[in-house]
């Protein structure tokens, strides 16, 4: 005999919904497509990545999203194998407010609660994401200003 | 201006009282103990306890609960660090039907994965749970048989 | 004065004899790769590699290798970093009769464990894995058709 | 022919006033046995405690105390074995301006990137720091008031 | 049908011996009651504790065993969650040949790798260690000389 | 207010000098580029890297290089995830006196204190370094016997 899955997976809920509008305001554009490879792969990680995290824990009001993101970073800081993860939180400390030289900071900091292998980790993939971020700013930049750029020819 | 908290918490809803039922399942009469203690000192973190791995990930029928407490005790072995909450997963390996032979082998097991120190830290702690389920079993023998203990004398 | 090396290692011994069939019995034919390449950096390695995990723990029948597998899935998810060797053990996992979705699952569970990062490390590795096989089986289809294929055309 | 030692440890120099200055304002009153209780060990892993997280990181102006604090909070949270240095920090959270529902918040946000288990050796953590920090007010309090006391008996 | 266990363990075997000797060797006097209180709780355990690290890894003769043991002390310090196994391995080391200062600078050194709160741990393991043997050494001292004691009374 | 950065930072001074002599004795030709790549990202990551640990903890004299080098070795194999710095440390094994089989036989050696995965990593990482290392030598060789070379057209 077969036991029923715990729970029927509405994605029309006010859960997933509330969860889905706060990754997208954490990690921006790429949200969607985030959660969409991971659907594909396995639908229920999917389903607890979006309403328990982010439907759940990053929306309560009792710390502000910045210093929440700041939070996160240094935890998967001293982890050194979340890379992956880093790059997304990173990206999402920026857009909460946070500043590059505050992210540096914190990395820094992590020195003395990790030491030099796990805080370089994350060192070097900080590089990785603000020279995206620059490579993506320069591409929006050349889109906008062709007619300058040909003015100037 | 304060944002709202992320959701109402229901505890007579069914989210909460599948994870409830689940709990008790795993953990027997310590459950109930186990989530007020946690949520005296934080709600919204007993709130998630019960709803996320009981609620909704151990229920699940892909694989039996005796596979999944199996799998769990081996994901703690290899922690090193998690040895509360691995005599928690002791106790519910054996409700759900492994023996005491086999929660030692996958510890044993788990030396190729996380080396004799933190398998050892589980194999001390596996010996604190037996020498408990063993003193609770005498307890229970003795109250049982007070008249036949009073006839011996 | 030169102290001798522990032990003669003997390659037709029973002992690494049954570890070599007990790897190849769950890794498949890239077992002897797997060995030979490590054996080339360090023989030492190779030996403890073959004859402790393989020759002595997983030829154990208190536990089922299928459920063995199963509890080396999470325990490498739970590690974070061990992504080559979890290549090797989800592979040995379908290979001893687990499912897709049962791997799946229990990478799945293991986000109470360990949380969203290694958790998501493995399901990421999970894919490799699974498009691998694909492309193997693919390829595999490919060979033994191309009468059909040239039918069809 | 014997290295000299790499620098002489002058406790008068400014980089370790400056240290000493910051682990006092962070850790409060039990500063300095906590240094002089490392010194008595090992001398010079009490000089890089002191000058290099107190003297180096903590003292600079990117981010504010609370959020370095609040950081190092997570950090300790997911590494799971570091409770006595978690201690520590959310004392010091407190000191510098967190609240308890704070410090409770961010261990809970942790237990999407660490799991249940160590999330919840934090949150025990947490409880041993608030019965001590109670159970000294309620000292501070019977010693201020002996009058008042003695006067309702 | 029942798998046959992988291997008769005969404990009159070189192999077996060959480790409980280096085993002595290492961990002194506690050695034996060390493995049969693993024993006594997983046979298995015991039997691949004795023959793999000590009968396989430690009497080779590549690196020096006070040497070996450091580089133990180093890798338990990292580890944060190890202290059990690391109070056995500074003992070890001290019986090898290293000094008490020498293993409180590979704590300190440590820093660097894992960060304040894993070697702090380590450290406070040290003092345990060295308590424990100055305890000792005082009883002994005490047993040996009931004599000049009693003249001096 | 802001608060005033806590140190000004001298690379003059005794302190960096110290560190960066050291560093260059460790790491060799590559240590310059390595501390100046480390700078442009973070300046103060940069300094404390230089005078922490190679400044202040590998200059004294309680322990030869050499030994440290190797726990080290063995503290970021256990790590798992602290291969791009297992990389450096390996060459700086082998610079300050360790032989490759050395290398090879502590990280086998600490198989018995993090398991198979992560020590597999290490010795993959090894394996990258040795190849690494040869292949220099090769170059080197090349451009030493050009005439030779010459010659034999």
């Amino acid at each position: 005999m077969a036991r029923k899955k715990a729970a029927a997976h509405d994605e029309n809920s006010p859960a997933y919904q509330r969860g889905m509008a706060q990754i997208r305001k954490q990690l921006g554009p790429m949200a969607d497509a985030y959660i969409r490879n991971i659907k594909a792969l396995a639908p229920e990680f999917a389903w607890v990545n979006v309403t328990f995290p982010f439907g759940e824990l990053y929306p309560r009001d009792v710390i502000d999203l910045k210093t929440r993101e700041l939070c996160t970073v240094a935890a998967l800081t001293v982890q050194g194998f979340s890379l992956p993860e880093l790059k997304l939180h990173i990206k999402a400390a920026l857009r909460c407010g946070a500043s590059r030289a505050q992210v540096a900071e914190i990395i820094t900091q992590m020195i003395a609660y990790c030491g030099f292998p796990a805080a370089t980790n994350a060192l070097m993939t900080m590089k990785q994401v603000f020279d995206e971020l620059d490579a993506e700013a320069n591409d929006t930049r050349k889109k906008k200003k062709p007619a300058s750029r040909g003015r100037r020819a």
